[in-house]
């Protein structure tokens, strides 16, 4: 269903307008709450996902390139200039092809638990960027679901779902209902609860996880900073750490949880 | 020496003035070519870096932070307020202290491989914030030192010395004279030299980095996307990968690296 629209004005394009505009923004919970892909990549990824889209605006040459993923799918496409795209969303949108989905109905933790052998656990990650990052470490390094604690960003926010590459989309993902409480229930499933911490008496990394190679693990991180809670570390198992090289204080949130992530695959 | 100062226009602030200006910019090679630290512990590694600062701005509070750093240190501490200092700088700086300093001389491959049992060396990393972000995982990770191939970014400009945390004032690094051709000098200094792929042939980092544990190694980087060039894997001895799970094609650049990092320094 390839639409051609000249006219920026036109209402059909209304999931696609003004993007960076604070409070009218589309992908915001408190507004229409949609999910906006950018890119063919990550357009690709949410037609694959559980959020399908309801429309597209790019393009005739991103379309072209979508055309395969495209195929059989009953969404409107609206095929527009680079320059009424602009007009559109607000700015040059270089990756030319957006994507908008509904909120798909939010998983439980006993969902996304179900089956996994490796989870994530966030607290406090409220950086739309960190978030995104630790979606897309989650995916290349075989985490299979990642479950929220209290604090965090929302992960279905344009630029968290456009750092994660649409890993977002594709990696399952729930926001625990009790805090820190919930970790009980991944205990009772199980998963043993590694707390990830700068402090020197913690075990390394290696030290700790090879020796749960067949248990089911979640990797706990807290924001960058301020790190997990002292309440959310006692309701986990180990403490660990990476080794650092002395005069540092700690990596970015995501490429710690990128190392710890990496040291459970590594085999 | 804190020099209160009241007026934006002050010529002495020079050095700070419109940091956001395209054109102007002073920490643009093309312009004064100084380098800014923002934040005080930033402002701190510059201060123990090769980089001293010829003047530092900043908040009274800010300047109480840095007190003990700047005991005995002769350099004008211009102190303003955060709306002076706005005007200065163009926009809202809530690291509260900016520190200026004249490029240091740019140190030789020699220089900065001696003693180095661990080099990154990176080619067509043109991001600012992959830069730093390749800066602060070499610091925390125990890299001694980072080679620039061809087609990166400067590490001086003020994005990737924030990024970094100021960890690309203090790690080493130096511009290949000769690219590939330098490779080769790291080799006849008994380096060996692992290049980082996708690709599916290539050994693990878990195969290949720990049998290298009594070896000086250089762990190449190329940009996310293109990689490596052919040339530049050519010209080294093994290829390295890390293992992906499926349905995901790469990670961040600065991930990847540190990744690599974190298994030469794994024990």
């Amino acid at each position: 269903m390839l639409i051609d629209v000249t006219d920026p004005a036109d209402p059909r394009l209304d999931d696609f307008r003004d993007l960076n505009s604070i409070d009218r923004r589309p992908d915001l919970p408190s507004g229409k709450g949609l999910v906006i892909a950018e890119g063919v990549l990550v357009a690709q990824r949410m037609l694959a996902s559980r959020f399908s889209p309801h429309a597209l605006l790019g393009t005739s040459r991103r379309f072209d390139e979508l055309a395969a993923d495209l195929e059989g799918v009953d969404v409107p496409c609206y095929c527009a200039s680079a320059e009424v795209m602009a007009e559109v969303v607000g700015f040059h949108l270089n990756r030319g092809v957006l994507a908008a989905a509904r909120r798909a109905p939010e998983l439980s933790v006993e969902q996304v638990i179900d089956g996994a052998r490796t989870v994530a656990v966030l607290e406090g990650v409220n950086d739309h960027e960190n978030l995104g990052s630790i979606f897309r470490n989650a995916a290349g390094l075989g985490v299979d679901a990642v479950v929220f604690g209290a604090g965090c960003a929302d992960p279905l926010y344009r630029r968290a779902v456009r750092v994660s590459m649409g890993h977002a989309l594709l990696v399952p993902f729930a926001k625990a209902q009790h805090w820190p409480g919930d970790l009980m229930m991944l205990r009772d499933n199980g998963f043993r609860l590694l707390s990830m911490t700068p402090d020197a008496g913690a075990l390394t990394l290696s030290d700790a996880v090879p020796e749960l190679a067949q248990d089911r693990v979640a990797i706990l991180v807290g924001a960058e900073g301020p790190g997990l809670r002292e309440s959310t570390m006692r309701a986990s198992d180990v403490r660990v750490r990476i080794p650092m090289a002395r005069g540092t204080d700690s990596l970015n949130v995501a490429t710690a949880a990128a190392l710890a992530f990496y040291e459970r695959a590594r085999v």
